[in-house]
């Protein structure tokens, strides 16, 4: 259960260092955290599709701390074993073998998610 | 009308070379491609939204001539004014204002496209 | 004069399409959009300084249409040559050989933008 | 303190590491080194504005290690907080969320090299 | 010899995390693991060009697990050091200073393989 | 023989642009310049083995300008078809589908020069 321990750890610092920089008066980078946010919240699109649109987004540009992320949230939002790598081939289609690495991470990060639910633990953010 | 008509010689372009490469005797590009095709044909996933994925993981890389494949492929799915622009939203918060050129051209294919279908013309690849 | 004749003709494809995408009704690119204006304006740096940390960024990240803009920004804020080959070369050593064609486009865009202002035409976004 | 006690992991093992590369022989990559120094020297433009031009390019390109380095040069320089978050925000619009982890670092790295100047104690690289 | 102890972790890490990608019902990112590795077997060109190509892919795209396994598989083919430094200068040049990093790891894990050979330990992948 | 006519162009922008970049009095650059063709003469490795680093590396990072050089260079190093072919395999594999346009244009231009050669015409640089 590495990934997750890590996970919390990561949370943590995430949410600490998301508080240091929204205190630090700089209004746009405020407003671009709310953006943010906002785009993956339900419209015409649903956000199960979005997530899974940040998924793929982040796997080809190959950033695990956003990959990590959109993993928890496309458990949440109850994406299958088979829709998640299907995403994931597309994203290894259009990004290469040096996403790899990447895929790999999100994989495990999935099971464990997968697993923490099934003992009924929490995978809140 | 300039982009589709850009658009109907990179489709010959396109083809030419993508023949070129096919019979250079190299199986494993040839391979390459059957893949390709294969990421975003319908499965777990639907193929609008194999789409989706698609024009989300060119927009954020960046690559005017495969943004310009997906958002065809996406009209021919019938992606809505809507869905379309909250997929490049996302695309657009990860990626970045330096997405915004590629923003520009996405939907300027976009709308012709949509013209060329009300008019009653082909929007084949 | 090619290149600000081509500048000429992208500052109209760039009016009318990002007119285009603000019409489209997606309020979140519309925040963006003023987020990113903002980005620039003068504040604690003043607005010469962010426009050369605009010219590094679009050129390691290689987006001539973005380079384009910051050049012609640069030169209406009074960047030197000497300034403005100083910030190509530290774009240059971080990003690399692969920026060179870049730095070809960043430099003659400078240099038809300074030709303009000798001869009292307009260089206006 | 953790980031500057990774920091002075970091700074050991870059030293060690950087005159392993230096004393392999390779001539080329020696005189490299020698003009990436040279690029935040002081010219036209002064070492402060270099340097957050070098905190910029490293930030869009993702790289924590170079912008670990170009923060502790900022705060050496004196760069304030509402500049150093200014600077960011440059590189958050232009570069998008996928740069959130790296402001999260850069941010860290600043608290810190801050505290420890307020200590008295040493940020030298 | 922490790169290479480490590497022992990455080494069943990357193992067991690739059997869990490719039991995963998935069959095109099997096919695509396929032909990863068809990709670099001989064929006009020796392996250990293609291992050289494939080195400087990962640096220029700055992708640590990946320049970790090219280091390796050069090791294996007796790539020399002056051929080693020599295909990292390309990747350097073209690349820039954001590559130096991912320099330093791969000439401490091409150091570490050497130093393993003369005490005839094995670098087996 | 398009590609070739729009290198000829391509050719005389270079040379002209480059001339005003070394022109300019910025010593830095002009070193570095001096460093991009000093990495690809004959030293442990041969001319031709660089000039597939350099390919590779240009196809990977996607840069077009870059490809047809180092293609032009390829061909004058007497790469054959199937090693330029196996050469692209590898970076399509790394890189990603994103990398299939830049594959097009490198085969354009790898046919044209043959062509050429056939004829006894000239591909100087």
């Amino acid at each position: 259960m590495k990934a997750l321990d890590n996970l919390e750890e990561f949370r943590r610092y995430r949410e600490r260092m998301n508080s240091r920089i929204l205190e630090s008066g700089n209004l746009e980078i405020k407003r671009f955290f709310a953006l943010d946010t906002r785009a993956y919240e339900r419209g015409a699109l649903d956000t199960k599709t979005k997530e899974l649109l940040g998924l793929v987004a982040s796997t080809v540009l190959r950033c695990n701390d956003c990959i990590t992320y959109h993993v928890i949230r496309c458990v949440q939002e109850s994406v299958s074993q088979a829709e998640f790598f299907e995403a994931l081939n597309v994203a290894l289609i259009v990004g290469g073998s040096i996403t790899i690495p990447h895929l790999r991470r999100a994989v495990e990060v999935f099971e464990e998610c997968k697993q923490k639910q099934e003992k009924g633990q929490s995978i809140d953010l």
